[in-house]
């Protein structure tokens, strides 16, 4: 017997990529960013007053808002802050589906999607990709009944990145909301923040964790037209972002530069790395992420064993239509190189 | 038209308590520490590399649960962190109350509850403490039809706290969990940890926030049977606890000999502005809080604006049986003392 809701008991719950203790490995199986955050967080961090730490923090997080309502030229209202993206996820399903209704989400895209429905006792309305990994034509079709749509653009763990027309034929068809989650956007060659101005109904989050090399601090950002933010700010805790959280998300949006010379260098060792591995007889879907979706001339389980053995870390999914694949994360110049010469061991011995 | 689910559409929102900008007040209106946290969580700020925040946090900030395991004198696996004790609410909301599904709470009591139950679209069964705001005999009668029965102890904004005989009864009458949040407990005589073991659905949530001087860090416990904590730890968001807190908590939680010394003054401190305040023709409720309720012998909301303007920020509510009451947080011993100084003026002069 369980005192847990039925929709809470007969679930497993999300399982994050693993993060290993003990042996090192070169991890590259959770997209997290080779290099250090900008030096003004480092400061930041040094300058902050531990005695601080006795009061609330700003329950909005207001400087980090009006630091982001800066860089996306849009205003601070239009910003709610969260305790990393995977917050603003769980305030997406709260606040736009009932217990019971549909929820949307493509397929296969980030795990956490159907895991968040469970959560919430939503009906699932997974929307296949077409064989091309792209967002189909008729997805406002197949999303019927549904009150919230979720997206990832670029998409994970495929990498590839949806047609905006597409995505915005679905939001002028699709009578609720639709949300463009843009973990990745920063190493894309465009974005979907312009749509917020243009649609009521669109949300577009973004987070620290990846481009800005912030993953272990927790900083969502969703973007919106300021109804949409109000709605969803009743559903958020009231100190969701921490006093510390918000000093150093702040100097890290401010410098926003530093982040992209890292991008750069990740999307540099990113297509190096295609090159690399198509040249090996690896089928390699194109990317604008910090990630490559790889399918290897071996067996794709075995393949991941194989290079887990080896020291690298990278992720598998057992799922349908992506078995075949693993998914790299980019790390550094060196790391890539030696991942590289790895693989053409592996293949070469034919595992 | 609105987006949002109806439940969110229709309502409010929580208001936390001010955090004032601008205008320097003694604050004494959010139940905040005037003492600085532990010289171990400054020490573990500086020693924290800003580098290793590219990488993910623990999932289940395990160091944070080692520590408080040891404190606490139960297990590890009996203990589920969160991002501050608000969000274990929000979880326990989701673990435990189906939409439509009835949640019981005292009442009067923390105000967030009744906005947990809005969110979640629960049907709210506030469970009315007796005239000495004590937990009614027949509470779990009362509660008929919830899954979830919240109370605090010591209860928020009265400071009284509950006989632990008249809890156990509730627990073993009550078909579902029985939360019992002691966000003040270090300021009692006694608490209700060993609870944890002796019922399946007991849950006793802790938080830095007050004894601990970490408002700002964001950090709450929860302790039950393993059972229990694994059902909510589906709920959890994976990295819901960041790597500076997960740090700083551990260091605070590690030193609680350092909070031990700040509750035992801001005791004597609360101990000594209710004689003040009784022999200025106060009423006081008895307190095991960091806080005291107070009737005054002018209008309560009065007597709230007559203090704000002479620098001194603390709670009103303007809710049924309370209306007659500020809640006021205590503060230094200097600012005490300031404090009764400007009562004393306030009722001499009947404002």
């Amino acid at each position: 017997m369980s005192y847990a809701r039925p929709t809470i008991a007969r679930i497993a719950g999300y399982t994050p990529g693993e993060q290993p203790t003990g042996r090192t490995f070169i991890k590259l199986n959770t997209n997290e960013n080779p290099y250090p955050p900008s030096p003004a967080v480092a400061e930041a961090l040094r300058q902050f007053p531990a005695e601080h730490l006795k009061l609330y923090p700003a329950p909005a997080a207001d400087s980090v808002r009006a630091a982001a309502a800066d860089l996306f030229g849009i205003s601070s209202d239009q910003i709610l802050c969260g305790n990393g993206s995977d917050d603003l996820l769980t305030i997406a399903l709260r606040s736009f589906v009932d217990q019971g209704g549909g929820f949307a989400y493509t397929d296969p895209s980030y795990s956490l999607y159907p895991v968040l429905a469970d959560i919430q006792g939503a009906r699932k309305i997974p929307v296949a990709l077409d064989e091309n990994f792209m967002l189909p034509d008729h997805a406002a079709e197949d999303a019927a009944g549904a009150t919230l749509f979720i997206m990832a653009r670029p998409n994970a763990p495929t990498g590839n990145s949806f047609p905006k027309d597409r995505i915005a034929k679905l939001c002028r068809e699709f009578s609720g909301v639709v949300w463009i989650d843009e973990a990745y956007a920063d190493f894309a060659h465009d974005n979907c923040m312009d749509m917020v101005n243009r649609f009521p109904n669109v949300v577009v989050s973004r987070t620290l964790s990846k481009s800005y090399s912030l993953a272990g601090l927790r900083l969502g950002l969703a973007c919106a037209q300021k109804d949409l933010i109000a709605e969803m700010d009743k559903v958020r805790d009231s100190y969701n972002v921490d006093m510390i959280t918000q000093a150093l998300a702040t100097a890290a949006i401010k410098d926003s530069a530093a982040m992209r010379e890292h991008v750069r260098r990740i999307c540099a060792s990113r297509d190096k790395l295609r090159r690399d591995l198509l040249a090996m007889g690896c089928e390699v879907l194109p990317s604008e992420a910090n990630f490559i979706f790889v399918k290897p001339p071996q067996p794709a389980a075995e393949v991941f064993q194989a290079l887990r053995e080896r020291g690298f870390l990278v992720r598998y999914f057992n799922l349908p239509r992506i078995s075949e694949y693993i998914r790299i994360s980019i790390g550094s110049e060196e790391d890539m190189a030696a991942f590289s010469a790895t693989c053409q061991d592996l293949f070469h011995a034919g595992i």
